[in-house]
């Protein structure tokens, strides 16, 4: 099986790292939707990462489709709670940490990708608000319920941390006005897990 | 627990609809994130749809995360299938399914939100190709496994039918181009579905 795509996408960082946290065995390549656009949209016609092939020629997408299936399908292992309470509490983190990672996301497209004559201050301004808003509410969430990233092997504390050091590194601006401890210290306890050093996003 | 966000958004209906399928009982709160932006934020500081608000005020979105939580926690039932193979193949093709959503929202924001003067051609271009890339892939997939959309209540004909639905009302001219025969099908036979009805995208 192989996952396609580069570590700076923090959707395909979150899938590396929970795949080998699940014990799924993978081979990583690092093709860019961009910079190997050619050899990306033969693989996946989409032209979307992450990519996952299996071993059959099967081609899926979307780092959570994969992780859901991953843990259905592939591994004895499960990165979520295995209780209602918790499922709901992690489930609601992971979608605000995802949400905040969507919305800076687009800011980045929208800042660094297209040209000064092609930007529009009005979005750039809507998704720094959201981005922002996300992260306050998750940084809130866990100021009240620090025991839920309590474990690293655990769905939110693999997301939570990837997309902060996604963000921190590729737009830290968005992340300068914020007061986010827990989530600081969350990303520099989780940047130091094997695991993450394995997937690590500096080269 | 209430589910808010309006149902032109693919992700507001997809969720709505499997949710229902599902017996998750809900109450939905049609909320637009532009045009109820105040009301909406208050709710959601991400201001993203869908939202689900669960009875305890449990803030969790994402469409597909919701639907994870709502099977994991809140269901007996399930809309994927309950083998391997089945279930490779369906996370393969709702994938697909999402991308070629994604990339035609990405296309509409780009056309129709935008002014004409802050509009980047090579973006448009790149997101209708994916757009076109991704339905097509899916096209022939079912072509090939017809069977896969055979049964109403599953995850992949809802979403399918779903996303075809919406890009065809509202950026007809990606689909135009394309001959796709079994997703037109299966969207005309969902579209009949009751549940389809409940949740219709024409008021």
């Amino acid at each position: 099986m192989q996952l396609i795509g580069v570590l700076k996408s923090p959707y395909v960082r979150r899938t590396a790292i929970s795949l080998q946290m699940l014990g799924v065995a993978f081979e990583h390549r690092s093709l860019s939707t961009f910079d190997n656009e050619d050899e990306y949209r033969a693989i996946n016609p989409a032209l979307k990462a992450p990519t996952l092939v299996c071993d059959d020629g099967t081609v899926m997408l979307d780092s959570s489709l994969i992780l859901q299936y991953a843990e259905a399908a592939l591994s004895l292992r499960s990165l979520w709670p295995d209780n209602p309470a918790g499922l709901q509490r992690d489930f609601a983190l992971v979608s605000m940490a995802m949400a905040a990672c969507d919305k800076a996301v687009q800011y980045i497209y929208e800042v660094y990708r297209r040209p000064e004559s092609a930007q529009l201050d009005s979005w750039r301004e809507r998704v720094v608000q959201q981005s922002q808003g996300a992260f306050t509410e998750l940084e809130r969430q866990l100021q009240q319920n620090p025991q839920a990233v309590a474990s690293d092997e655990c769905q939110l504390s693999v997301t939570a941390a990837v997309v902060w050091q996604f963000v921190w590194e590729y737009a830290g601006e968005l992340l300068q006005p914020l007061q986010c401890p827990g989530l600081e210290a969350l990303s520099r306890r989780m940047e130091s897990h094997p695991v993450f050093r394995q997937f690590s996003l500096s080269p």
